[in-house]
């Protein structure tokens, strides 16, 4: 036990909750932490609180009685999200992004650790709510855009795999169609990743007609799991809404066209900035 | 401009930097930002500074000129990082992660965000000294590693392929040996993903012989790129010192032993923690 002075127990709370997204704090953990009064903690949580809302950090929810405690929710407010969006829609209108077969080369910003970990605060807010036990995706690109939406929600990620490794013991296969391309392809998860009933947000960085995440949802259905949401990066506008295989979904971005004689590229940010 | 009471702005500047390490940030930022005079913020950075230091959290640099600021070098103490060398070992040693073949399960640890993120954070203060512009991983497994790294390093995070995708636009493909099973494989990384005479180090979440950390080596050099570090999760130590690739890297936790029939695995605390 250390006594800090109320200034410096202000940074090590702060750096505490902000490392501890959606984890229940006890007020006596400061307490102990501190040597402190919890009354003298309740008003350090006060100002921390205030600091978080203005600054669009995210919400401190505190909770009174005997289990009480405190719990850091991650939120990105929809204006600053916006902005995020329209940031990442300019990047994606660069003509030299253009690849042979109409093709988007998008690996430098997936490539950008804070980039992912702002997307990855958007869906933490998209979901805040939902009750969800764990974050899958598919390998590979949406891996790391995966990963920042579990630290966010303090949830563990569940990777799917293209063909079954040894190093992930007995698993799961099965195949689907990708829809663009009509063409049938293999996708496994290891039986010991992803428990029965679990409730499973999917997370990928493109969507074009949904066929790979629609066997993400078929593969969850082999371990008896449900679908708490799916969120994703960039979706292509450009399929007719009969093609369409899903659309219950969050996309931050929406690419309309890819003109490969004029290169000119038409993409807006995604259906979570539609009014509902 | 907002202005803020010192214990609203203590809380505000912590996170701001916690969000941007190895980032040099002018005071005159902290000044606009809260309408304060430099010397209050110069007595904010002293006391966040104390806080940083003591908690083990990193060092606060503060460059003094007109072209000073302040920059947050993430850091884990050695002692810190071997209590998490340690409970990662105890983990690994659970006697159902043993696979046929002799494998070890891993993919649940792997799938952790913050066991991935404070691994990243003692990659990051093992190589803090380093000149590196870039890390580099393989898919699949050391993806989360390496974004973990780049994002405490404040670095992109470049990903080799293990097939040419159409969406990385032209490439270059090398062949490797991987040295447990002297089979060839091919690996590719896109031509736009690197610049030349980059400074790479490589991050991945497991190395036996280092036959596919060489086939990064490898590909390196067809850019021109060289290697600023190597850092692995786990090693495999049932390797004979001569048929080992490679011999400068960082581990985190040394397996010298899976014996399938008695369950038993034997794992340590990796070079990071040896006497140097």
């Amino acid at each position: 036990m250390k006594k800090l002075k109320r200034s410096a127990r202000l940074v090590e709370m702060t750096q505490y909750l902000l490392s501890r997204p959606h984890t229940l704090i006890p007020l006596t953990t400061f307490a102990d932490r501190y040597g402190a009064a919890k009354s003298s903690i309740s008003e350090d949580l006060v100002i921390i609180k205030e600091v978080f809302e203005d600054e669009g950090m995210g919400e401190l929810l505190t909770m009174a009685g005997a289990a009480g405690g405190v719990r850091f929710i991650p939120k990105i407010p929809k204006e600053q999200a916006l902005i995020f969006a329209q940031d990442l829609c300019s990047q994606l209108q660069q003509k030299d992004r253009i690849l042979p077969g109409g093709y988007l080369y998008m690996s430098d910003l997936l490539g950008q650790p804070s980039l992912m970990d702002e997307a990855g605060k958007i869906f933490a807010t998209a979901f805040a709510d939902q009750d969800i036990d764990v974050v899958m995706t598919v390998e590979t690109k949406g891996i790391p855009l995966a990963y920042a939406t579990g630290a966010q929600l303090n949830l563990p990620v569940v990777l799917v795999r293209r063909d079954h490794q040894v190093t992930e013991g007995s698993a799961v296969s099965i195949n689907y169609v990708s829809g663009s391309h009509k063409s049938i392809h293999t996708m496994s998860l290891s039986r010991r990743a992803l428990k029965e009933k679990s409730k499973v947000l999917i997370v990928d960085d493109f969507m074009k007609a949904g066929g790979t995440i629609q066997g993400m949802v078929d593969l969850l259905a082999e371990f008896e799991a449900e679908v708490a949401g799916v969120g994703v990066l960039v979706e292509s506008g450009s399929v007719e809404s009969e093609e369409r295989l899903l659309h219950d979904y969050v996309s931050l971005a929406i690419l309309t066209g890819v003109d490969s004689k004029s290169k000119e590229i038409d993409v807006s940010p995604g259906n979570y900035f539609n009014k509902r």
